[in-house]
């Protein structure tokens, strides 16, 4: 079965969108951590980062790189963190977070926006690409 | 002033090495969320992540990513995440977590091991590499 992120990749699902090229796309998480908290995936649906062959972790890492620089200067925070866990979703996904405080990166504390909220904050990242 | 990590890469603070070459350097967290638990960091002292150059960035996620492989067949764990947060110590760093449970990524769930227990990690570790 198609994973949830294929299924948005497909356009089946809705999302928020970022950037996105051949290989890679970038859409905002609609349970962020943080304001701004966005998700980078290889259009190839692989479980485990590991697992990525080299070419493709590189792109993502390189793609994530560029989305991370548009998010640190369109959105308030100390820095932009990167995180890779993916217990929950067996899809590669690079987490970019918005940091101003430890509490952020730990995926317990988690904000809400309206969808107009969220529309303005994919718009003002976008900005900055 | 020089960061703990530079104090490490020039050897004036004692470390668990696991790897080295010209540019990046990995070493065990002494404060691990996890057994394995390791921090791969650039040899220049850079504060965040986003403010690498490009090929440092690079060289730093593709050395990572071999580290990753070999604490992946190593340590007992469902995978390696990846996490760059950076809020605490001003030298970039990448850790690099053996995941069982979402728990493991918090940073808040600590394990203790001897000296001897340490060692015995990193050369697990570094024969896989």
């Amino acid at each position: 079965m198609a994973s949830i992120f294929t299924k948005i990749i497909k356009g089946e699902i809705p999302s928020y969108k970022i950037a996105e090229d051949e290989n890679y796309l970038a859409f905002l998480d609609i349970n962020p951590n943080a304001k701004g908290h966005t998700l980078c995936i290889p259009k190839t649906e692989v479980d485990k980062l590991l697992d990525l062959d080299e070419a493709t972790y590189s792109g993502l890492m390189d793609f994530s790189r560029k989305v991370g620089k548009a998010i640190e200067k369109a959105i308030d925070c100390k820095r932009v963190g990167l995180t890779v866990i993916g217990l929950e979703v067996p899809h590669v996904h690079v987490h970019l977070i918005p940091l101003t405080s430890m509490q952020d990166a730990t995926f317990q504390n988690k904000v809400k926006f309206s969808d107009e909220e969220f529309e303005e904050i994919a718009k003002d990242i976008k900005a900055k690409l």
